[in-house]
This record gives structure tokens, C-alpha cells and sequence, in this order.
């Protein structure tokens, strides 16, 4: 049997406000087994940007990163976030190493092409994973924290989708693992009405999904979110959840129902 | 016999210069058998901070790190400097692992205490190194890269003098391995006479170290650097040499003499 190690991405508002950190923080120390986090980055690059007079683009809700944005999420991700995640861990009693895909070759990616005429700049998509890297520092007793950057062989750092190196991850540590992958932010799951915290989805099946995009259920953020759970599920992940960041403990329990399940 | 084992500590003005970082990385690169880079910041947090309006303050040659500066080193340390460090020496073949004094509680400190007066900040003294963790990660193939941070083991990131990481560092492993530290800046050396490059001086004992002091021909921050050097040598670091970061890879050679050595 393999062993079970979780997964988590954290993402949403949780970044930026110091205060759900430090509750996600704690919940993620409690959940008990080999884990990895990935984290976003909030809003914190765009507010830096904003004061250092870089001009932020979005598009189709994905940020544009040209050659000053970069270096602003590097140091963003990859600095404070990164390292005030891992110190605040430590702290409680978790041994976080925070490392980002650069680092020992974890991710390598290739520069997006042009999409629809459009220019992300220096985004990348992920083409490998070093899952041996991965298990030599869980086995030494690591927590791995990844901030969402990865390196393109040439030099370069590629500001990279969070949620879609978390399934990456998950994925080739799935040869070895009982893998559940989680994506936690400030919502119970998915929402049929954001308004009504009564209409958590309890299960999506790639049978539904197409229904409830279509129906206007599913919409903006949570569509690539949930791709990159199907595309988990079907290549070999055990398990895929999203939730509330302040559930994230409860996971290992049987009796603990308050998610979203994505299945095949 | 112990594995001979190289601790560089790149600093002085080559971090900010992006041509003289890439001659260093190249030679770096160079440079045979097991090694750790420690870098310095340069300027580049200085900068950022002017640019994001935070005050400057230099106090003994040493910077204040106020709780906004200290957010800005770990950006430009642990994020851009530690970062394109890492990914450029990863296209050039080495297998660079870019970390903090953070991760993995590799180095913990304590928050300096006043001295004379002056509250420094954020700023942190050795109090422990994990040689085990530095172990695990130079025997599995690994470059690490240590940005000059550390934390205090309750949540907080503290500033760390590079210099003074790479001989605590280098003490740590001279237990297990043949240590050769290295201070690599943009002189071949400490100098007699800054202005006549044939003025290096080729040794430094302890015993001529207070002249060099009193005669002024050693000042400012070199002071500490020799201090670091000779508390290397008396903790069991095999060897001490200052010099030009374009001749790293020459330091190998017995040829090779073009450098300041440290001797007890």
C-alpha cells in the first residue's frame, strides 16, 4: 500500500491577510502525515507593483509578467512569502523548507507562446517535475513549501499557475503515494450561489461539470482550477478536494464532509 | 582524510552588477569538488527600498532593518538575488538549491540586542547551524545557495551578515569535510594601498593583524571580515583566503597564488 501524503494549495485572499494566515498556518500544522504546500501570491506582487510604479496587467484573469513584473513576483513569491510561510511554520513546530522550481531543478517550464495574439511574457508551463528531488526532502522529514515559480533551463524565472503546480506535483508523486491533492481558499468548496453559504457543491464528476459551466455555476477562476483536478484524477492522484482554509486539519477524518470531491 | 569541501561568500559590488555576477557564476561553475555559495544583497535592497520610499539607515557600516526593510531583504535576498542565482547557475550545469537561514531551520538566531544604543532591527546572531540538513543536501548532489537570512524560531525572518553565515557555516562542516572559505569581492585581496593594485598582501597572521589595523592599512568592513576569517581558522576551517571573484575557479590549484590567506 502506498503511503498517504497530502497536497495542499493555498490560494484565494488567504495570502494577503496576515491574520487567515496565521489560521491556515496552524490548521496545516495539525493535519498529520507527510504533507507539501504551494502557495499563491494574492494580491501582494500587484500592491508592490503598484508602489514601485509598474503598470499591472491582467488578461482573461491571468496575470501578464513582463521583465519588471518578474523580478516583483520573484521577490514576492519567492522571498516573502515564501520564507515568512516557512519561518511562522518552523515556529509551530512544522519543518518547513521553502523552496521554489528553480531550486535543485524542481519544475523546469517553457515560456507560454503567443495565445489569441496574447503575450503572458515570462509565464511557464510546466514541462517537468524532479519527483526524485521531492521524495528525497520529504523522506529526510521536510515539509516542502513551493513558491509558484519555476525555471526555464536557460537561466530565467517563470511566474507559473499555483493551482497547476500543485496537480503537477501531485501527479508525479503519485507513482509513489497515496496522493490527495487539496485546493484551500476562503469558500467552503464550490458554490452554486456565492451569496448562499447553504449551496456547497459536495461533488463535481466531469459528467456535471460541463452542465454547471454551462448553467453559469462554474465560472471565471474556478474553470482552469477545476481542469487542473480532472487532469490530477485521471493520472493516477487518489483524491481531490477543495475547501475552506480553516478546515484543512479536519481532511484526515472520515466524518469531516464540508468540501467540494472532484471525481473522475 | 576528510573530503575537501569549498564555502564561497560572494559579496562587495558584483551582486548589483549583472555582468560582473555572471563572470563570478561562470567561474563558480568552475570550480571542482563539493560547494556552497553565500551571497550578500549589494545594493539592490537599498534601491528597492528608495524606490518603495523606505528610509536607508547605515549605522557602523551595518544597515537598521525596521520592519519595513526587513520585508525588503527578504525580497531581494531570499526572492530576486537567491532566485536568478540559482536559475542561472542550474543552465550552466550546476545543480543549484537556492534556501534561507529559514528553511529547514537551517540557521536559527537571536534578535541582536542594543548595543551602545542602537537598536538595530531585524537583525540576527548565529545561534545554531543544522549541519545535518546541509549534509543531507551536499551528499545528494545539491549546490545550496544561501541568501543571508535567518530566523528566530518564533515567526520571524531575521537579517544575517553573509560574512558571518560563511564562517559559521564552514565551522559547522569542518567536523565532516576539508573546508577551504573563501571571501570573493572585486580586489585580489586585502590591500595595502587601495589604489596600487600591486599592493596585496599575501598573508595575514594574527600577530601582524593589529599593526595592519593601527597602521590603517585594514578599515571598515574588511575589520569584521578578518574577525570572521580568524574565527574560522581557530574552529577548525582548514583554510581562509580572500580574493577576486574572476579567480574562483583557480583557487583549486596550487599554481595559484594571487589571493590574501588568513593563517592562525
Amino acid at each position: 500500500m502506498r503511503e498517504k501524503l497530502f497536497v495542499i494549495k493555498v490560494g484565494g485572499n488567504v495570502i494577503e491577510d496576515e491574520s487567515k494566515m496565521d489560521t491556515f498556518l496552524n490548521q496545516f500544522h495539525l493535519l498529520e502525515g507527510k504533507k507539501i504546500l504551494i502557495h499563491g501570491g494574492g494580491k501582494l506582487a500587484s500592491n508592490i507593483a503598484e508602489r514601485l510604479g509598474e503598470k499591472v496587467v491582467m488578461v482573461q484573469g491571468r496575470r501578464v509578467t513582463d521583465d519588471a513584473m518578474i523580478k516583483i513576483v520573484t521577490m514576492v513569491y519567492g522571498g516573502l512569502v515564501n520564507k515568512n510561510i516557512t519561518a511562522k511554520l518552523q515556529a509551530i513546530g512544522t519543518n518547513a523548507f521553502g523552496i521554489s522550481g528553480a531550486d535543485g531543478n524542481l519544475i523546469e517550464a517553457s515560456r507560454r507562446p503567443l495565445k489569441d495574439g496574447i503575450d503572458f511574457g515570462n509565464v511557464g508551463d510546466v514541462k517537468t517535475v524532479n519527483t526524485i528531488l521531492l521524495l528525497t526532502l520529504v523522506n529526510a522529514g521536510l515539509t516542502p513549501i513551493i513558491a509558484p515559480l519555476t525555471h526555464d533551463g536557460n537561466g530565467r524565472i517563470l511566474n507559473t499557475n499555483a493551482d497547476t503546480i500543485a496537480s503537477e506535483i501531485s501527479k508525479s508523486l503519485s507513482l509513489t503515494h497515496d496522493v490527495s491533492l487539496v485546493y484551500a481558499f476562503e469558500l467552503k468548496g464550490v458554490m452554486a450561489n456565492i451569496d448562499d453559504e447553504n449551496s456547497l457543491i459536495k461533488s463535481i464528476e466531469k459528467e456535471n461539470f460541463d452542465a454547471l459551466v454551462s448553467s453559469g455555476k462554474i465560472h471565471s477562476g474556478m474553470i482552469p482550477k477545476l481542469d487542473n483536478a480532472f487532469a490530477s484524477i485521471e493520472n493516477g492522484v487518489s483524491d481531490v478536494r477543495i475547501c475552506h482554509f480553516e478546515s484543512i486539519h479536519k481532511l484526515s477524518s472520515d466524518e469531516f464532509n464540508e468540501y467540494t470531491k472532484v471525481t473522475a
